[in-house]
């Protein structure tokens, strides 16, 4: 079921919140640090009131608010019961490093469509800076602002920036790379065959603004990565990369 | 076949642009106004320059300057070719107003997508005011400038803003509206049975933030647009319409 942000009235539509596995004890919560002014202040929010919280454990936990103070926000749980936010397979996006609001873009929509890891590369037209650590923990607060918002039961992980051809070498696992000089194989031709069912994880490579090396292909390729076109249209790099997750979704029916 | 952005070298990321009607008599083609600044100053074009011009007409010039002045630039025909951004099905994009730079976003990337009409709508829980006339000459400007990014052969239309009953009423085209209340139904499913190949026409419905009213769904239903969900992940409004676009395109083979 598709919920739409800011849903009134609806029960479902609970605030969500991750917090630290050890917030919960039994049936008792503790919230502390941020969160607390968010609850009590942002949002209003008063003994009595439903939230849910998350340990990212995949389970979800639906508290009961008992006390709102300034330091701490204490709760009862009312239900414990399996998230239902995951899909059925767990992509790695490797995303070339962009400008910056078209990452975050990425990050936010890529959180939504069901992204499970996030792995930032820098290749040869890659033109951004690395990242500061500042940025780093912006990224983090937007995946996981994201993931509560779309009702996502486990936190998608943001992996350290890496060089692109350490990050094909990386695992064994069977990957799509999108990539505008392709002729020959279409992401729908290429989804299909697919081992998905082998390993439940695909990755999925987009490349900046300025695209791929051949050469970076052909590495791609001995690293059971293939090349994929996209279609006639030019998208741009987030673009691609948003479409392809909804195609992957599409694929495995998990779009309803 | 795709193509990210400003691709260096391939001479397929030739510059394109949409021009009147008028500028191209026979082999020859005139441009005035605006178009000559961005020829001559911003992207420093010079004579003996290859350029790609689109009449709307479903073909796309190939050109080569022959003069740039301050006033008017011209050029001649060195080929003309029919366009191969087009997607064998016609899409109307019926999205409700919200957040201006959401708004823009769709916009942007409903013509990557393919989107052949963009049909503003207000409905009950509508927030934003109705656009004023200089808002709607940033949208064209906008749906102009993905259009000759992607490669379209012809420019997205924007619709002035109407009721969403009345957008309802208004064609007999099939359609879906995407609803977060739907549980019976979810998108691929009403995909594989809609009758695209009556008309070629599909009318997408996509809500404000706060979502639709059941009575909304109801006259939509009486309508011939029925209501699908996307899956078990909460979109947002924005994400939401892309996604349908992307899973409209993949199922009709048009995302390669």
């Amino acid at each position: 079921m598709t919920l739409f942000r800011n849903l009134p009235i609806m029960n479902i539509a609970m605030h969500r919140f991750f917090v630290p596995r050890d917030a919960i004890a039994f049936d008792e919560v503790t919230i502390t640090g941020e969160l607390v002014h968010r609850i009590g202040h942002v949002l209003r929010l008063r003994p009595g009131n439903h939230i849910v919280v998350l340990d990212n454990s995949g389970y979800e936990y639906e508290l009961e608010l008992t006390a709102i103070g300034t330091l701490r926000v204490t709760a009862k749980v009312v239900e414990r019961r399996p998230g239902k936010g995951e899909p059925n397979v767990n992509i790695q996006l490797c995303q070339a490093l962009i400008k910056a609001d078209k990452f975050e873009l990425v990050l936010q929509k890529g959180v939504e469509l069901g992204v499970r890891e996030f792995c930032p590369f820098t290749s040869e037209r890659c033109v951004p800076e690395r990242p500061s650590e500042v940025r780093f923990e912006r990224w983090r607060a937007i995946i996981r602002e994201a993931a509560e918002q779309s009702r996502r039961a486990v936190l998608p992980i943001l992996r350290p920036v890496q060089e692109f051809a350490a990050l094909c070498v990386q695992s064994g696992e069977p990957g799509i790379v999108l990539w505008e000089e392709e002729r020959s194989r279409g992401i729908s031709q290429v989804l299909k065959s697919l081992p998905f069912k082998d390993t439940g994880i695909v990755r999925v490579f987009v490349g900046p603004e300025g695209g791929f090396m051949s050469s970076e292909i052909d590495l791609a390729r001995q690293h059971n990565i293939e090349p994929v076109s996209m279609g006639r249209r030019i998208l741009r790099t987030e673009t691609a990369g948003l479409v392809a997750l909804s195609a992957i979704m599409y694929e495995r029916g998990e779009l309803g």
